[in-house]
């Protein structure tokens, strides 16, 4: 780093940290602060007014994004912006800093950066992106991909909730339909700072991932059409038992990606018809969850698994149809931008590793538009929506703490 | 056989299957009968009427099993009767032929032999027994069961049954609670004519089959405890998938009885929880029902399993916890009785073949009591207990006629 490290205030950042997480509370005190709520509304609220305490410029886009830029003291105002950021949004009984830490972080290093009077070579804004759980409203991650100009924005506003409510109406009444539209920022880079969601950190002992790439999702129903049939009466070679042909097409997939390949393969859900003890099941039908951080993997995953799909309906003579439920290609994160990361890690003695992120992220959109990364800190037992999601203070702290020597960097640039 | 042969009136046996087939239809044409409700009076009152018809003297024992005894020209009416018949409760949506079959050509056998003069040394009784289906009371083949003195005629009568009867008061109400202690007749032997209800005989192209054992049964639920964790960010190696284990548990599971074994395996019923495409299924529940018809490889098979559950518990670091829901041992039948069924076939020019029954039968409870055989003829697509059930008036002609010189010679013993 070749310069004096400073610190951010942790005392400042898990204070309001712990008092977001107070927010959107329901009468059995779950946090739910689905998007464009009256709850999402208290929420951001608190955010705006924190950003302009801290001096940042709230800039709000059209499907409410919300921006805080810190331009005062920028030499270069006319350079193209470094913006670092999450989500403020949650699932339903969500924990507390699924996104909400990335943000808060964000402000917490712009805040110390004012106060240790740095002076960066372009604007810094942090953003607080719209609705990236996607529990009330589809997509997941709609505030970043209209951002990026993957969705247009009046879909995006026609968007009907699972309760019925459209989400233009919705964002109006809780007064977050703003005039900017989605774009307006062009960011020279996106940084997010997130809790992993997952057991990989804690597992090795690292403190800091720093995210290299995001996994290409792969979703898709098997059915099995078999025949139903008495299971005493049926010799085991005049069967056409479509849960066994199940059985052994997830075995299959299961044994493929362990021994051939680094894709993660999940069969989470399953379902046998008529699902009685002793009928031999007439129909299986289950989902297939791949995920790799290579395009070309995946594909061999799933190329390997339509093969065996091919092959056993042939041998067991039965109908196998499969439907595409979700298909999204892995997002190549900034080679830059991980090694600042790690270098950054590193200045600070504490121990990280380069990793992949197993979910989605807003940073998987922002991808599309600069070059991006993120930075995970350790989940305790790799739990995330749910209360028991938990990082350690020290934790907390020391990825903010990496976030600032980052921004630093990049905002000279 | 060395003597003429006589056959059965087909055309009076598959009117009568027919006639007993309209009887207990319900709004939607479906075939119900279950045992003791209105529709098992009519009947049975119908059956009732067929047996006095046919100058058969009818006796009703405590748990409404019906017996049409045909004594009149036995010469010693002081000998153990032979028994031949089934039962003519159904399922729910049932097929004609499932048990009414094995009654009525008993019927028709002991018509033919009134017919052809002939004189038995023994008396011929033909009989129907309570609640074989066991939908609407539980156990299944209740009525012979009791008869054998399996179950407590006290326990069976306070059955309560799925739709919260008491068996006793339903089956005073039809007026089938009779007077006779089951098991007032000691029979010399049983013998059941039925429909095989599975694909053997139609595959092999063999009318009739000498069912020389009943298989043991084996049934248990097994639950894998796994932890639920999201499907992107939990590497393969640090899962604990208790819908992966449970598929390796069934892999192994038909693995081993094709390759190791005669036991017949089925999963029919499975479920995970959350059950969610995303997210690592933290339980897996299945049933397994085991059979053969060999006591000790029903117990190797069973211990397999039991071995191969204590290893993978172990290797995965879960909890499985298995609980046996039904357990009967093999049942074997009379040789005596099945060689008489071959010899039977043969003198026809009748192919056939010895076989084990997979399914329950009136007649394993039986052979607790008396030498004991059954007679299969062909099921097509080895359908039952559905309206698609089916045998060719041909086969059925050839069963009973099968059974006829079964009955024949045994009666002279």
């Amino acid at each position: 780093m070749g310069e004096h490290l400073i610190n951010i205030n942790t005392e400042r950042l898990l204070k309001n940290i712990y008092a977001l997480g107070q927010i959107g509370r329901d009468k059995d005190d779950q946090l739910v602060r689905l998007a464009a709520s009256e709850a999402d509304r208290m929420g951001r609220d608190t955010v705006v007014k924190w950003f302009r305490e801290a001096g940042l410029e709230v800039a709000i886009d059209r499907v409410g994004n919300i921006f805080g830029i810190w331009n005062e003291r920028a030499i270069h105002t006319d350079k193209d912006p470094l913006i670092i950021g999450s989500h403020i949004d949650t699932v339903i009984n969500a924990g507390i800093y699924d996104g909400c830490y990335g943000v808060l972080a964000g402000l917490e290093v712009i805040r110390t950066l004012q106060e240790s009077d740095f002076t960066p070579k372009r604007p810094i804004v942090v953003a607080a992106f719209t609705n990236e759980e996607g529990v009330r409203y589809a997509p997941d991650m709609m505030g970043s991909l209209v951002y990026v100009g993957g969705m247009k924005v009046a879909d995006a506003l026609e968007t009907v909730g699972i309760d019925g409510t459209v989400f233009g109406e919705e964002l109006e009444n809780i007064g977050y339909a703003g005039e900017k539209e989605p774009g307006f920022l062009r960011p020279h880079a996106y940084v997010e700072l997130h809790i992993e969601q997952g057991p990989v950190l804690e597992c090795t002992g690292d403190t800091i991932g720093a995210v290299e790439n995001l996994q290409g999702i792969s979703w898709q129903k098997i059915v099995v059409e078999g025949t139903a049939n008495h299971a005493g009466t049926t010799p085991m070679d005049m069967r056409q038992d479509a849960g066994q042909i199940a059985t052994r097409i997830i075995a299959f997939l299961y044994d493929y990606v362990m021994k051939n390949s680094s894709t993660v393969a999940t069969v989470g859900s399953i379902e046998f018809a008529p699902n009685i003890i002793n009928v031999i099941p007439a129909r299986a039908t289950f989902t297939v969850d791949l995920r790799d951080p290579d395009e070309e993997i995946l594909q061999d995953t799933e190329a390997a698994l339509s093969q065996f799909l091919k092959n056993i309906a042939k041998k067991e003579n039965v109908d196998i149809d499969t439907e595409q439920l979700a298909r999204f290609k892995p997002v190549e994160f900034s080679q830059n931008i991980v090694r600042k990361i790690e270098s950054a890690a590193s200045a600070r003695d504490l121990k990280y590793r380069r990793m992949t992120s197993g979910a989605g992220h807003d940073a998987q959109m922002m991808a599309r538009i600069c070059p991006t990364a993120m930075i995970f800190v350790p989940s305790k037992d790799g739990i995330s929506h749910n209360p028991a999601e938990y990082t350690t203070e020290k934790d907390l702290a020391a990825g903010a703490n990496v976030l600032l020597d980052v921004v630093k960097q990049i905002s000279q640039e």
